[in-house]
């Protein structure tokens, strides 16, 4: 079983669900308590968790929501204290990863937890949590091995915790557990995975072990996104998918850039319910084609690595594939209009942690511009 | 400062020296143990390293061996122990930083030591070490940032030591410390960086991101070692060859080759003295032509990373480097003779750690063929 400890522990293979007793045991934890939402459940991915598990675990909250809530995870943290865990389990995709995530903060340090977000410098407040264990079961989010997590506070704001405390203590990938993703939901968590690597090379920090972690991930989702979404029971596709999902979390330790600063923004705006991976996918030819020239060695080694001609045009392929995999071309034909474009989303984007990592600096302007040809 | 954390911490720039003090603070390491080489004294890097620190170190030990023994080790550990020591600085090459490793170990453990190497799996038995600050002043071992150290016992074996414990709390990479660096061991030490990425990055061990760091690594060495030979004041061939070393390490995690397996054998041979980078440098395009065509779709992106052409022959390609940065190119111009490929060297080599992760399987006969040719 290829082991990658890089920033976490991790079992990555078919078939590496079955290490999780043996994973939990090597972390001390005896009451495992399990993090999932109600469609995991209903598509019997959590009975298979459980039943990898030598034991009943201590307690199960299946409630995660789409976008995880501080209430959501006040609720989970209740659970888990009177169950008396000792650990967590996240099964699923970047929602229950980041609830569980949550849930570790919350049973370890006290409220409010605005204080410990990225937005106050929170991460100087945030000590050791319980040991946690992630299962994705997505490719796409990368948050099996990340530093941070996104929630919905209790006080409206879309807020991200960064941490290296909150990076999970053991990561299970088993590309087994997405055979059955539908390809909708291949596509836009695997542009997902996509924008990770791109956007993490851009990102003007230095870090060649990451930059090159990011290079390999954007070839391979390149290589197999397609084969994935067309055939859903493609075993090799599905292995190389979530290895960009992995890579793609770990490229993005230097930083991410404007589109997910655009993508948080809209994200946020809770009437429309868009899905974070399919923002990703629609807004990143924009932003590429808006720093272009300014990022040429990088877009070079991008197509280098995807095994594009020097002479194909980054943008134009990304656009192209987006449609090859059925992905929308538009904000537009995601349900976005341009009334969504308020000051307070605007400024939102501009003050997003992955905006001052973009590949050239953008400011409130350069977003209405993005926005403008994203919709 | 750029930082990098994957297995350790690291400052890694230009004037990096100078966060020491708050690096060791980070550590909790209030009372510093030094540990270096007599060049090193002598030649004022050890002065630059006393006065980089803002107070005296609890001690200081300059007399690291070319190859570190455990006597040396042993000398060190007592001296640690006595200054009231609760931590170590290594300044220097693989030797020093090895040596620290060593140090590290025998004072948290008792011994005998034999039992804690690889060769016994001694792993099981490590422990927390005390925090060691990792200072190279070469680029190539790579040891700043690697899980492992080599040891010559007091039985005559030359022993590998492997545990995540040993990789260094913190490295300090600061390229400005490698500028007097003279041109034969630029090219020894720079090939050893190449060597390591290339090794890992046939080795068979899946590990996709320490692949692509390998990868870079070795793109980083070929295109800059030439220069930082021919001019050592090359303030970007030097930064560029400290990464490729570092990059060596973080990729070596997956396993290493036949170039270490005989390297390893053959830097036993104490009357000769061979200088390891030398060695991997004329042995490594001999083993390249061994593995050749089993490897194919790995030398074709190890061809495609270093910006050589597909119909290029790596093997080649290494060799005419070698002579162009004034390294021998045989065994026998370094002194070694058929005599001293005794029946303990070859099983030696057979047995090495690096064997097992080769690219293809490696037996006795195998190393036979490997010596002659590159002899």
């Amino acid at each position: 079983m290829p082991q990658m400890n890089y920033l976490t522990q991790c079992s990555f293979d078919f078939g590496a669900l079955a290490q999780l007793p043996k994973v939990l045991k090597g972390l001390g934890v005896a009451r495992p308590f399990v993090v999932t939402d109600p469609g995991l459940k209903a598509g019997g991915l959590l009975d298979r968790l459980l039943a990898a598990l030598s034991q009943a675990p201590a307690g199960v909250f299946a409630d995660t929501p789409a976008n995880p809530t501080e209430a959501a995870a006040a609720r989970a943290a209740q659970a888990y204290r009177e169950s008396g865990a000792d650990g967590i389990v996240a099964l699923g995709g970047g929602s229950s990863m980041d609830l569980a995530k949550a849930v570790g903060l919350m049973v370890t340090h006290e409220g409010p937890y605005a204080r410990y977000g990225a937005a106050e410098r929170g991460a100087r407040h945030i000590k050791q949590l319980p040991p946690l264990v992630a299962v994705p079961t997505t490719s796409g989010t990368g948050s099996e091995v990340s530093v941070g997590f996104v929630l919905i506070l209790d006080n409206g704001r879309k807020e991200t915790f960064v941490s290296p405390h909150i990076v999970p203590a053991a990561a299970i990938c088993d590309p087994e557990l997405t055979l059955g993703l539908p390809p909708l939901l291949t596509a836009a968590t695997g542009m997902d995975a996509m924008t990770h690597c791109i956007e993490a090379v851009l990102s003007p920090v230095v870090h060649p072990p990451a930059e090159a972690i990011g290079l390999d991930g954007a070839e391979r989702a390149m290589k197999y996104i397609e084969r994935a979404v067309k055939d859903g029971g493609d075993r090799d596709a599905r292995w190389h998918m979530m290895m960009a999902s992995y890579e793609g979390a770990l490229a993005f330790v230097k930083g991410l850039g404007a589109v997910h600063g655009l993508s948080h923004a809209l994200g946020r705006i809770s009437a429309l319910k868009l899905h974070h991976g399919t923002l990703n996918a629609v807004i990143l030819p924009h932003a590429l084609a808006m720093i272009g020239g300014a990022s040429e060695e990088k877009f070079a080694r991008i197509k280098r690595a995807m095994g594009l001609a020097q002479s194909a045009d980054l943008v134009d392929e990304i656009t192209q594939l987006n449609a090859r995999i059925g992905l929308p071309d538009s904000l537009s034909a995601m349900g976005v209009a341009q009334a969504h474009w308020s000051d307070d989303t605007r400024d939102y984007a501009a003050t997003d942690l992955a905006t001052g990592s973009n590949a050239v600096r953008f400011d409130a302007g350069k977003y209405d511009e993005l926005f403008a040809r994203a919709l």
